[in-house]
């Protein structure tokens, strides 16, 4: 498995479907980066092009991975180990290219079923467990502005529960969406 | 189905393994709370004795389902409808009881496996998805007291990746059970 995550926190849209930078949650750090380790996912890009907010990311990370957090938690420190900023999509997408050497095939997230490339959670398994380099990306605030699902390569089709409800926290989506792609997969 | 939750911030385990009421996390309460509207779980209680960390969460409930952010989100109203504040695991056994005019069944789960009354996800699931009252039981901080696990009729397994790496959010962990439990079970 060579399996990436993305947050993006840029480009996202807020309450008014204006296109907004939002601001980094450090919870999302904490159970994202968890779940990152839990699953065998390679590394957990969290994206903003907001020099302050990158400033707070790794001073998060410093924390945990360095600081005094280490010795207080190593388990966290494992975690804090996968977590990588990134100014924008396309860095990032360079930097696993790097890493890698193949271009990552970028699935993006919805909360909402949308009508092109969509992917069902079957295929999504199928590729994330293959060989094949593969980068999730995920939406904060409002969601993933449209320019980001037209650079995806499939958009993963929406949790949904049948309850007609779609208002997970990022954090329960990214739980379930890789429990569901990657929780049968044998971990190293 | 006629599932409820329980987030236990009593009696549960500090990092020495000594018995406390941990803090109320607000992250908890938004997360978990839609997390509950999403898989049609009837009702989320949130267990402390402390009467000041009641009240903290009271204030939260009242703001999401009164207050300003009633109006600003009301998808997170129908999220905090579904919670309530209960000072112990025995009172919230007796709320269901009265509500459902049946004890519940009471499921424990643990990020570690326990040798006593082990339960299956495809066991736990056929009974979340019956007629059958049920109550999935979640601690905080570092786990729940064995004191819990002494009056749960069940413990599910842990979320287990494979990885060997067991240290997600509570958060995270209802997420992914949640929907290994009740996420094909046609909800509304």
């Amino acid at each position: 498995m060579r399996l990436y995550l993305a947050l993006l926190h840029y480009p996202v849209y807020n309450k008014h479907q204006r296109r907004i930078a939002s601001a980094i949650t450090t919870f999302d750090l904490h159970d994202i980066s968890r779940l990152a380790k839990t699953y065998g996912v390679k590394r957990f890009f969290v994206i903003t092009p907001l020099e302050d907010q990158q400033g707070l990311v790794e001073r998060v990370i410093r924390h945990w991975t360095f600081g005094y957090g280490a010795t207080y938690n190593p388990f966290r420190k494992e975690a804090f180990e996968l977590v990588a900023i990134s100014p924008s999509l396309e860095s990032c997408a360079k930097s696993i290219l790097d890493l890698e050497g193949e271009r990552p095939l970028l699935i993006a997230t919805d909360a909402a079923k949308q009508s092109g490339r969509p992917m069902s959670y079957a295929e999504a398994s199928e590729v994330v467990t293959s060989e094949r380099v593969v980068a999730l990306l995920f939406g904060t605030a409002w969601g993933l502005d449209k320019e980001v699902y037209s650079h995806a390569d499939y958009i993963l089709d929406p949790v949904d529960s049948g309850s007609g409800y779609n208002h997970l926290s990022v954090r329960s989506a990214a739980a379930i969406i890789l429990d569901r792609l990657a929780g049968g997969y044998p971990k190293g």
